[in-house]
């Protein structure tokens, strides 16, 4: 039984991690950290955990988290995890980060972030489908959401180079914007409407090109744009793939058939993907169609952003560095309608 | 393991069954049954389930369906079921009936539903607080999504005879309206909306009463009035309670304590419940307080209708009657945000 | 032509005003203050309202408003309104007020709000369809937003004393939080949610049993439960009335109909209201069912909290006060769907 | 006054017809025909115009329509339009036809809508900003929902051939698909989700090519992928569009403001539009950032798909058809929050 401590767990990812960690048969949370919340109960913050986790928020030092936990997820704003990772990583730990301050290369990072790092160095970018050496590291960064479920969408086509140029136009969930109440999660303002935002200038974007440059390093035409819809859960990417030559339904039913055969997690459909579907679960749904008239595919891919966007895709990395199965504690499907 | 028949699996309780069963350690569903969907593949109706459920829709005759299963859950339209359920019945398989036909003391079920009943007789309400005598059972009847919240929300102060008089205001999510599209359904008539219907005659009020009347024989004024409100999931009952007398909060508290202690799937909270910390999951949260101005209490409980005001408490009732673990397979929280 | 002031504009009510002034004949709005966004443009607030208001955020003293404005619209927190509405009562100014300091009697106001009244006298309360003494007032009260649809749903039983008991069980939209983000805003918090909340001790109670009182004095036992539901407007009020002695259908028909034949924004329908038929419109709808079996009529009404709960009332009011005809700038029907 | 005519006034087009015409100074409603509805009440179908028209369905020839009506707005399904409109169209009525059946070239039509065209002529496409010769004409067609928005987001770069490829990306309400349930408007499979659909093949993407080509005839690159989102109202359009040059934000202004700048009813919006801002009323906000990176302006317009997308897009042709005001019963903001 491995123990789990969760290093700002009073947000949504935190929630998320002890949700389903409370149904992994091989881990139990033992510490939840707060630096506000200390003394609290956890279920008093995360109320649809009462009689499941029985915690108070705790603020250890390094040295104790060490001590009491086989593995620490870190769910800290970006710019505070490269604070506090330093001081975990240890021989006897295994640490998945879930901020954005060790997903990019240090200098890009200080580029798109505007904060110099204090920790630079290389580490495994934790999307599993596209890297297994995950199963080799003591310390993985967490991909972000928009760029899990893009990244997932484009990668087969990426990696034959056939993309001329690629949109990403993604839809996100409201609870993207966190467990806070703000001008953007506020009800009247979100209901019956879809917010477009940072139109040209999200940050993620930095993360989808180094993942699909690694796949085709002469891939330059990426853009995207992010808008939020009124739902709590879930992005759905459209991504408007355009490629260099003709292809069919076929062909590219092959290349995605054939990228993800053996990735649980990931479910090239027949259908279109849709929210509902994932709602709750890790997956990834992908379905397409050709249009042949513009060297045009549109892949469509939906995930829970709180799932395999966060927190879930945080417990399948850990279930791979500590040589579990991949799918342990997450293989249930998602909740519909 | 137990093999698992489902007899009306397109709708939403079978979907619900199949979600559930498929996290279950000891069942898996053996047979899922559509007159109209034979032969089509399950997740292609409940397409969350792709890669989980393997099956298509049969429709095999009752030997069939009692040799290959060991429990059996009916979930098809009231007045179809005692026409299905009489052939099922054997000493070999468990029987759960989901729909209304053998709730209600058949006088009282040929008033309400005005339908003559086929296969009259006496069968234990399955609502496992209530009735711990399902535990001796091969065949139960599994109550409505309204009188699970509704009868959970007064009992305690129905059985020390303290009401005067209640009325239920509950508010249901859409999908209690099943999965075949109508104009209660219709997303244009009820986003943004409050709709209530059945004003005074809705038929569940005969559930309530039944229930209510075998904790307190002298308890006559009993009222309910449904709403359909702009949630997917979930309703959340408003009991406004006349009692007979002063009671303190405390006094409150320690009826609904005690009679609840044991009830691993009732959760009597500090504060006051929505619907929002039980959704996906099988428990009913229970929360009051008292108006001494008026000798009212304010009972308040919010469950997820498809899961503890259906398929999960049908799950639960087969646990008790195969003699596993009440709370087997089902004890997980719900999916909050 | 009326020029008209408002203070308090930069919040919901205040943006409502002004979309509702916009299409009135006989009215322009001369002044709109805001003591955060001094020079600010009303349409970077309200941004609806751009190319249609052209007004800056003004924060003149008393003397100017009452200068420039025939009629002022006080939309301040309640605690606030008291400090400013004396310094505009003039002759030559109409005042309204839609804070909660003018609305009860003050003894009864210092006891709810827990604030000493520094401003106590005697103010007509603006509800129009119960007080025709508005017309000839300079200064009104404007009805809270549950007080109003709650008693227009039982006035016609309580003129006539019939009324026993009566719950009033409300089901409100989030714009009744105000413009500013909070937890019980927070989208997350609201979508497929209902929020019970004070359960026995809301404030607006206190105007319900004065309305009513004033129609029957005898009548006290009168309880109110609100909730909020994932809408952005209305509310809609469930009255649970016991009654003295059995009604019929038509017995009830027949006082509803008295009572509201003249009042046009009353409408006593035939089915069952929604709150889709008023969304953006200054009508309060009613319907009812009559249960002989617990001496029970179930009333349901309808509003827009922001128009006929709040704005659009307080037009109406301006209407009658200033000697115009009492639907001017507000005969317009809801958006819907 | 007009006296109008309504042929398929039973949905959401007719409907909104109706409510905008109301408070049309020199409009009235004199028929609204239904074949199935012969002899009910508007209000029993459309329950927001209660008190307000007071008409019932009727179906008379088209003679008598024709002695009637000055106006004719038809608002039936594409296909029967065609066999209505050539009855009607006569010296002394001006016909404005909803449908799909007159927008397009008929040999396109044919081939989009796979239906032989019976009654093959030239009509003017009724969108007055790039149209203003509706002036001069007895019969125009009106644009469909998502060609109003995504036409006019591109345009001002059309005119000037600057567009290399434009990708949109519109997120429609679920009002769009009509006033009949149907899976796609089933509130349980579209709450909390967004449903792409057709996701190369929209017949719309016909009446976008039509237009823009029309601007600059060069102009091949054209795609279109529609989403239903849960909203509904409205239409949002992310136009990504990729140009021949390098483009800054100024000049973008410049081209949008010279070309909107006397056009009432586009509003070019310093910040980013949604659908909030123009619910109910006949805007279309358009906002744009510009990605220099890749030669791309992200162009955003919010529409209200049955106002601007449809009946008041109509009643604006009628205005300028008729020698009135063009903004004459249509200057009303939008409904917001």
């Amino acid at each position: 039984m491995l123990d789990i401590g969760i290093i700002g767990a009073s947000g949504y990812t935190g929630g998320e991690l002890m949700r389903l960690l409370f149904n992994h048969p091989q881990a139990r949370v033992e510490l939840a950290t707060s630096r506000k919340l200390i003394g609290q109960k956890v279920s008093a913050t995360h109320r649809h955990l009462k009689d499941m986790v029985d915690l108070e928020f705790e603020n250890p030092d390094s040295q104790e988290i060490k001590d009491r936990c086989d593995v620490v997820f870190v769910a800290v704003p970006h710019g505070t995890a490269m604070e506090i990772v330093p001081k975990l990583l240890d021989d006897k730990v295994k640490v998945i980060d879930l901020s954005a301050d060790y997903r990019l290369n240090p200098d890009v990072f200080e580029k798109v972030y505007g904060i110099k790092h204090q920790d630079p160095r290389h580490v495994v970018y934790g999307m599993p489908e596209l890297h297994p050496e995950v199963k080799h590291e003591k310390f993985i960064a967490n991909p972000g959401c928009f760029p899990t479920g893009a990244t997932l969408a484009a990668a087969p086509l990426a990696q034959v180079s056939m993309i001329e140029n690629v949109v990403f136009d993604s839809k996100t969930g409201v609870s993207g914007a966190g467990i806070e109440p703000s001008q953007a999660s506020h009800y009247p303002n979100m209901a019956e409407n879809v917010q477009p935002y940072k139109l040209t200038t999200h940050r993620h974007l930095a993360e989808f090109t180094q993942e699909l440059q690694r796949l085709d390093n002469s891939l330059t035409r990426i853009s995207f744009t992010p808008h939020i819809i009124p739902s709590v859960r879930g992005i759905l990417t459209t991504a408007h793939i355009f490629t260099k030559g003709k292809l069919t339904q076929y062909d590219v039913m092959d290349l995605y058939a054939e990228m993800y055969q053996d990735k649980p997690f990931v479910r090239v459909v027949d259908g279109i993907p849709s929210l509902s579907a994932v709602r709750g679960s890790n997956f990834c749904d992908i379905g397409f169609e050709v249009d042949t008239r513009n060297n045009r595919v549109v892949v469509i891919s939906a995930i829970d952003n709180l799932v395999k966007g966060a927190s879930g895709q945080a417990i399948q990395n850990m279930n791979i560095m500590c040589g579990l199965g991949e799918t342990t504690g997450l293989w249930m499907s998602g909740v519909a309608p």
